[in-house]
This record gives C-alpha cells, structure tokens and sequence, in this order.
C-alpha cells in the first residue's frame, strides 16, 4: 500500500544522517499522500543504518496506524496537527541538528541577516514558546502540533513562505512541498542558524538584512517572477 | 577467559574513535561481567588503529590483573570505584572529548536546556571539584573514582538517571548499562555539551528548560510508562 | 566552442563542494577566454552531482548567452561588470561559504590578523555597503557589479593585490588569473574569515599585524623578488 | 644519501593533511640525522597530493642545500636556527592550523586549563612578539628561529618540556624526539590551543589548572616515574 510514498519517505529520512542532521535516532521525516488522508513516516527509534522503506509507518489524520509492524515517531500527532492546519504542506522535518537547536535552546527566533535565509525563508525563523505545564502533563506532542498553528496564525505567518519553526526548549520541524523538500529546508535552517551564530559573534550590533533585500532574493527564487534556476 | 566481555569492550573502545570522541589514545571503555568480579579494560596507551579483542585487560575488584600481556588503562582505579559504589552500572567510558572536556576545564555543569539532554540526562551534568593536592600526591586515579562516588552521594544523584560526570581540569566519564551503552551516552553528552555552548553564546541570559517538560522526556524514554521507540 | 575552457570552468566549480565551500547549488565559478570576450559559467541552480562540462553557458560581455541549453547563473551580470572592469582578472567565484558569509552579514571587513592572510590578500578584505533600494528593484546583479567596482576604486584597491571581496548582507566574491585560482583564493578567504573570527573571540582587544610584516609576507609570494615556492 | 630519513620524514609530511592541520601547502616538516648535520625538509609550495620522498631536499646547518633538486621550505632559516640551539630536537614541525593559528593571531599564549594540555606540555604555551621591522627586513626567517630560541632562554623553558611555540601574527611551531613526535605535538596543540578557546568562552573567568595535577598528569606520561602506556 503507497509503496512509491513509503520509498520517498524511507529516501529523505536517509538524507538526515547524510547531512550531518541527525545523531542516532534523533529525527524523523513524513509525506502525506495526494489526496491528504494517510501519511507515511519513519518508525520510532529506529537507528537509521538498519531502516527500509517497509519500515515505514502509514498513519491517517486521526493519529491511528493504517498499516506497519512498528511504532510511529513519537512526534507522530505533532505531524498530524501540522498536516491538518498547513493544507499546502506535503512533507515535514523534525531535527536536534545543532545549531538550530541551539537557537531553539536559546529562546530566540532567528533574525534574516542575509541572502542565504532570504533566498528560502521569508523573514525571521520564528521561536514559538515552551507549552505550559498542563500542555505537556497529557498530549504533549499533539499540543506542540497546535502550538505551532496557533502562532503561525497569530504571527500571520504563511507556511510555504516560512518553512520552519524553533520550538524552544526542543528544536525544529521543517516542511515543504514532499518529503524531499522538506530535509531541503532542514538544511538550509542549520546553515542559515550556523551563519546567524556567527555574524552576531563578529558583530554583537548586527541589523537584520534591509527588506528591499529580501523581497528581492525570496522573489527571484519563488513566484510567477523567480528567475533562478531553470524553467 | 570472558571472550565475549572483551569482544564487546574492543568494539565499544573502537565506536570512540568512529563518533570522534578521541583523538590519538584519549579514552577508554570498560565493562563489568554480570557476577560484578572481573571487568574488561583497553590497555593503556595503545592505538586504535592497532588494538585487537585479546588485547583487553582483565582486572578484578581489587585492580588487579586478572589476565592479560598489556598494562590495562591508567585510569583502571576510577572505573574501579565506580563500578564497586554504582552497582547498576556494568560499563564505563573516559574521553576527552572536545565539548565535554571544555566544560570540564571551565568548571562548569551543564544545564538542562532542553529535550535533547533531557532526553538521556536528568538535570545539569555536574563538574566536580578538581582533587586536592594530597588526594592526587597518592592513589590519584582511585581518588578521583572515590571523588564521583561521593559527590554523587552528597547531591543526592542516581547514575542511572544521571549517567554522566565531569571533573574539573579533567573531562568526562560517562556511564550505562553495558559498554556500548556507556559509550552511547559519551557522544550523548558530546552533543548536549555542544549546544549548551552554542545555545549560551546566542542568548548569555538563556534559562534551564521547565521541570515539567525535563520530567515528560525523561519519562518518555526511561521507566515503566516509556512510549519512545519500540516495545 | 571553447571547450577547453568550459572543461576547466566545469572542473573548478566542482571544487567547491569538495573544498566544502557550497552547500547545494549556492555558488558559480567562471573563466573569460584570452581574447577577453566570451566566458563560461555554471547554469543557474543546477545540482553539482549531475553538472558535465557540456552544461556550462557560453556568455559574452553583454551578458548575451553564447552558447549553451541551459540559463546562466542568476548572478552572471555581477561576472560581467567585474570581467569589464577588472581587466587583468580571468576567473571569478562566488560562493556563500559560512565564515566569509558571516563577516559579510556582519557588515565588517575582514582585518588582517597574521601572515596567512598576508600571504594572498594585501591588507584586509573589504565589506561593501548593502545597494540601495532603487539599485536593488531594477538591474540587482549588474549593480552588485558595479558597486564592487566603484568601491574598489574609491578605495584604491588593486584587483590582484585584493582578491576578494564581502557583499554586506550577501557573500564574497573572489577572482583570480583563472578560473582556478579564483577557487584557490575562495578557499584562503574561507580559512582567513573563520581565523579571524576565533581570534576576536580569543583576544576582543585584538590589533592587525604589522604593515612590515604584510610587506614581508606579500612580497615573499609575489612580484619580482618572491621566494616561496618552485621557480 | 639518507633515504630512510626522507621516507620518514615524507611520511611525517603527509600526516599534516591526514590530521587536518593543513590547508593547501601551508606546513612543513623536517627531521635531523643522529649526527646532527643534515636534515631533511619539505620543498617550498609543493602540493601534498604531488609530494614524493624524493622530492624532500637535505640541507646542512648553514642552511645550505646538500642533496635535491626542489627549493627547500622557505622556513628553513627557522628550522636551522631551532636545531642549532635545541640539542634533544630531533623533528620540527610548522603549521597554518586554525586553532593554534587564531592564539598565535591573537597574541596571547595558551594557558593550561586541564590534563589533556599537561599530558604533553608542561604549563603555557608561550606566544612569542612579533618581529620588528628590522627584524623582518633582513633574515626574517632565520631572526624567527633566532627569537624563539631566545624567548625560550630569557623564559627558563626547556623545549623537551614545552614542546610549541607560537609566532604572534604568524602561527606555531612544534618539535620533538622526530619527524613523527613532532606532528604528534602539532596535533596535540591543535586540541590543546581548540579546547582552551572553548573553555574561555563558557567560562570568562576561568582559571588555570592547579600546579599539582600539572605536575601529575605530566610525571605520569613523562620521565623516569612513568607509568602511562606500555613499558
């Protein structure tokens, strides 16, 4: 069932540990199908030298398993909320990669300093806050879902333009147009949030970069009018 | 003698060198057989590029050797007192590893910034004070195990909820529930070093994370009510 | 057409990636032949793993595709403008490789700290202005060109004595004799970026190296009295 | 004439880039025969990836080339000066590596923070001054070697015991019992000179190492009490 799906998904979860994104276990990768009623995604635990695509769990909207032996990712019903609320989103990224984590840790969103974020992500990488107590005490991973809707919505922030969040306290999920764009982004944030370390450290005054800047890289790269790239 | 205790110590001795924890013979990992007698140990000062299973050092409770041509590591006594007061623990990892022994050399514990430490670690990661100038004239090895065990005691810490330690001037020792498991808590330890010092230069006013979240990974990995990975 | 040329262009932006300069497509390395009026450049966007020396683009000094199936790199009218100008450069790079990118975002020229930098770059590596609005909505690449320029003249830099420069907001650009040595002087300005940030952090209080020193080791590399290096 | 030495010291050589300590052509290794008139020493600019045993140029202690048909190292003045005043120096080595290389930029020298500096350098690593203009603009080469013998007498430090310098605004130097021992050293100070900086940085007011477990951890690998490693 969804064999093509399960493939996709087994290959961008074996691109984490590629990019030096991952340690053990620590991430996990999903892509819903077309019609956004199942999504596939990596067992919970499992180290990824001795994954297949057959371990590849299928889930539907409401968080149950449609087909697997295996345990879903933990972050499962985070995954849910998230593919529920951003209809445009086919893949998501949870990742501790070190930097972006480290921004998360910190507290802090991390501010556009240059044409490298703006290239792909369209303004600051927002931090949202830690849930509160009784948040965690019972649906933890399904409130750190609807948390990130929630600030998406009062932030006005669009998905596809920001494809990327910090939890704090945790880390980052990534999301794009499939399972493959999606680790995509994944790597562009641990670049953008390594460079952002570092130009504070050179620079403690730092400004972000002007929006004329912006607009003009997130533009030549997205939309009716990007020109980077091939047709 | 133990074959299969010294095959599994070589090749958790030989996991340090592969998740860059060491650099030339800085380390070395021990595990205990399950009557709590004899403990196999990497020599001391040999390559890893030149180490075999036979090479593995027997040594009893008492430190002495108990089979084996090759001097067993310097830091034998330490893991001597720990596996004599920490009778959970069946293996033992000593690095200096960049991060870890950066802390360790700063004097400092690491805080609990967020799930990726809490996750393994429960609360900071003491640095213990260095040794006193008679506690390392005499017996400086077997002082410095007899230091962990009673600085674990004195701040009311179980090492199996805190399976790590640093010392002052020193670096890490990091603990588990066989060798390889020890070792996994060394590059454990490596990573959470990492970003608290990231995580620190990009928010010096940065705070531990919540209790309850630190409570909610803990519990989701470790005891009975654990859900991460599979059954 | 010019096959020799694409073939060299293709080879030294194929070291990029293995420098680790790049992270996916996010550098262009070109070469302008002899008779200064052709050059050939990366395809915009194109992946490094699936790049052949037939995919290079054949452009003139209109900025006018020669020769070739595929787009040029969007930032082929910054080539332009620097090949029109800079008459004794034959190869250019641009890259946003994370040390050299940070001090760009940082707003801050590079000083020069030591001899490492002396030996390639003659005093310290100049950070221009980000363009201005109006330069940035209409004819953005072409403008990036001509700032350098400008600022390289209002500065009294010589193009071979300088061989790079950071775009405030953006990235370096480098160039060389060809296209190889641009690439060479991408990988020095990478290395001399990431020395000099550590040593601010080492030492805040921090001065350049001595002018006396620069002389030494400029002139022991180049001009008629160089003495490092084969005859 | 003296292959065996050349082979070593060639082998010596290629362990720079092995151990990541150098970028390009960026070091040299030399070795001196027992008698102590003639070293061998790596040819000026030549790359790693070309580099042959034939291809290291012997040279006697006036600096004169006995045998070889390259440019020897443009440091060769050092190297001579070094082995000239170093009796028990049988090895030297000099880098561009970016750790030690930041200090050296820096100006300041590396305090001894922990056991794994102790282990093989007894106390700071002391950055040397600058040369002056003088020195610079006559025998710049043969007045650095002449400086760090010099720093080392007015300074009471053995170069068996404190096996690196650093050259401010320059970069180290490291030597020892040969060509081998030598790159051991520059490895050792790379971690040494990286861990230092990291120490500092999460911790500003870090302090030292006490003398004793210097004095301890150095007797331990060091001397006729030894009782690191194999007999």
């Amino acid at each position: 069932m969804l064999e093509e799906l399960k493939k996709r998904v087994y290959e961008a979860n074996m691109l984490l540990p590629k990019y030096g994104l991952v340690t053990f276990t620590w991430g996990n990768v999903s892509e819903i199908d077309e019609e956004r009623k199942i999504f596939a995604i990596k067992p919970s635990g499992v180290e990824y030298e001795k994954l297949t695509p057959d371990d590849m769990v299928l889930v539907d909207l409401d968080g149950k398993v449609v087909e697997g032996n295996l345990r879903p990712s933990s972050d499962t019903p985070t995954h849910v909320e998230l593919y529920k609320a951003f209809t445009s989103v086919h893949g998501i990224v949870h990742t501790h990669s070190p930097y972006a984590t480290s921004w998360a840790q910190s507290g802090r969103s991390i501010p556009c300093y240059g044409t490298t974020h703006a290239d792909y992500i369209y303004g600051e990488v927002p931090c949202i806050r830690c849930l509160m107590d009784k948040e965690i005490a019972k649906d933890y991973e399904k409130n750190t879902g609807l948390l990130i809707v929630s600030e998406f919505e009062r932030l006005c922030l669009e998905p596809e333009a920001v494809p990327a969040v910090l939890c704090k306290n945790h880390g980052p999920f990534t999301w794009g147009k499939d399972a493959h764009d999606a680790v995509h982004n994944a790597v562009v944030l641990e670049q953008v949030a390594r460079m952002a370390y570092m130009a504070e450290q050179i620079n403690p005054r730092i400004q972000p970069a002007p929006q004329a800047l912006l607009d003009k890289h997130y533009t030549r790269k997205h939309g009716a009018n990007a020109y980077y790239g091939q047709k």
